[in-house]
């Protein structure tokens, strides 16, 4: 691709309503311009789908602008750099821009707001838009860790147990000597978080009456930390369980990213008061100046066996689209991933 | 009333829908039985009326199982010990109990539930259920410093700001060194905050057309601590105007104690995490230990007339239930007691 002179890219046609279509997002080609001064341009090899960009397409008040009509969908990428006007970066660099890429052929950034990366010869490249990154790794990492203070013996419940975040922020729970238990939404996610990540126990919330019941029922001694992707009612069942003291981390609230019009917090919100407990609203962006420390652990846990996630892999940006939406029906387990190019396999 | 063989009490002969009345809380005269093994039986001089009673009032998954119907209405009370099965206390002691008395005559409790409380020559003894009270005094102390954790120069916002545990905590704030803004329903009020108390500002929400604009104009480098009484849309205003790492002290929700049917959190939930916000449940009781650090201090400020407030009394049982009702519709002003006895003044 050496030479380009175009940059294809997926643009935000229309605000969506409920899960984004082709029809919302569109592609286009668009003419590669260089970069500025201060400014790096990357050649995407991987780019992540996120839960949280769901929130960006929508016009609400949050910790991002949203994504403009007509402008990039927003999204953290992985790429090799192919011109730089930025003292930190040089040609054939590898970096990851977290939150300040976009779904397409070739972003350009600030250098100060890239990551530079590393082959280590260890693990393969794309490890750090996976479990190296701030949305798989570092967000359940900090969310666990600073956020849900677990203690040894506790009870975690995680929901969306079975996802990038929930995946790795049980096992970190368990790492540290709590028993955890999931929520998903198959059978066969439950077998694979009990038997190849170690959960203690999982619940598929599609084959429940009443949720509220099945969670006290696997969470005997309440739930000391509920880890929340998911929002709604799932939300609400929790806290129903918390025991006294309990911590919710406020990852995300993926069960309401697509409904459009005012959307009620959780109906047993009393139960923060009734229970001592705590919300704790998480945003990664804040641990930015951490992240070596976390990689280190991170790094450590995965190369010791103690952390093991998965990475669902979609090949094309023609693809991007039809991926994403598997992320609001349960149909993917752990990082969903583009590729565009086998570079940082 | 030496020799009394009847009690007078307040019972809960229905749950009530919206403010309660004098059909769901009726008066009724039972014998007056001794104190049991540990007991002690107290001759109450002053009730207490707090927003929280409401909530147990209802049949509500709550931190204190509902009131039973028939039972008496569950409240803190000051009295003098008429007989004492407990080798703590002794007869002509004064003692409070903290939400194990009742709307009665008498109240007899086992002895560790209950404090000891004598006349110093300085304040009136009613004070113990005011000022120097677990729900008047405790609950901003605590909240305010423990949950709030204010800095000097941080903005604090207050709801129910003329009521007894807002206008304490707004006050706290201020010796903590915050621009505290209050939230109140009357222009007398307002200017009371403002004049008496030291509040930096007060907004008559009574009067604004749009809530979160007119907190957005009192707290132009927004709000560092929301202090929680009252849920509901001032809730919902509150979190439009949080500034990053706020504290949501949730204290109460009397705007929705009178609602029955399922009650929506607040629709603006995702501004904790869009904030990196906390909301923090906060229950008195877990700090009964510290209480005495507490008193000291909120003696030595009303001493030293750092800490005003203000105690609205109603004389007469018979004149409870309607004097509560007052709570709801924004028509008390500090501190309401129903004294049943001029003897604690």
């Amino acid at each position: 691709m050496a030479g380009d002179t175009t940059n294809r890219q997926l643009y935000l046609q229309q605000r969506p309503e409920g899960i984004p279509t082709t029809e919302d997002i569109r592609l286009r080609e668009v003419p590669l311009k260089d970069p500025g001064e201060g400014e790096v341009q990357l050649r995407n090899l991987y780019l992540s789908l996120d839960p949280a960009q769901r929130d960006w397409m929508s016009d609400n008040l949050s910790y991002m602008p949203p994504i403009a009509i007509g402008e990039c969908i927003r999204s953290t990428s992985l790429g090799r750099v192919v011109a730089s006007r930025h003292p930190d970066f040089e040609e054939g660099d590898y970096a990851v821009g977290l939150a300040c890429n976009g779904w397409e052929e070739y972003s350009t950034a600030p250098g100060e707001m890239l990551a530079k990366v590393e082959k280590d010869g260890r693990h393969p490249l794309r490890y750090h838009l996976s479990i190296f990154s701030g949305a798989m790794g570092m967000t359940p990492y900090f969310g666990m860790l600073e956020l849900g203070q677990p203690k040894p013996g506790e009870t975690v419940l995680m929901s969306a147990a079975a996802g990038a975040v929930g995946s790795v922020a049980g096992q970190i729970a368990k790492i540290k000597g709590c028993r955890v238990v999931g929520l998903t939404g198959s059978d066969e996610k439950c077998q694979w978080l009990i038997n190849e990540l170690g959960f203690d126990d999982a619940i598929n919330y599609k084959r429940c009456d009443n949720l509220a019941d099945a969670i006290a029922e696997a969470c005997p001694e309440r739930v000391d930390i509920y880890f929340d992707n998911v929002g709604g009612k799932m939300l609400d069942a929790a806290l129903l369980n918390l025991n006294d003291f309990a911590r919710v981390v406020f990852c995300g609230a993926i069960s309401t990213y697509n409904e459009t019009g005012p959307k009620p917090g959780p109906y047993n919100y009393w139960q923060i008061l009734a229970r001592s407990a705590k919300v704790l609203g998480l945003l990664t962006t804040n641990y930015v100046d951490r992240f070596p420390e976390a990689l280190r652990d991170l790094s450590q846990w995965v190369d010791d066996g103690k952390l093991k996630f998965a990475e669902d892999i979609v090949d094309g940006l023609g693809n991007t689209v039809e991926a994403y939406s598997r992320l609001f029906t349960g149909g993917n387990k752990g990082k969903l991933l583009v590729r565009l190019s086998d570079e940082a396999d």
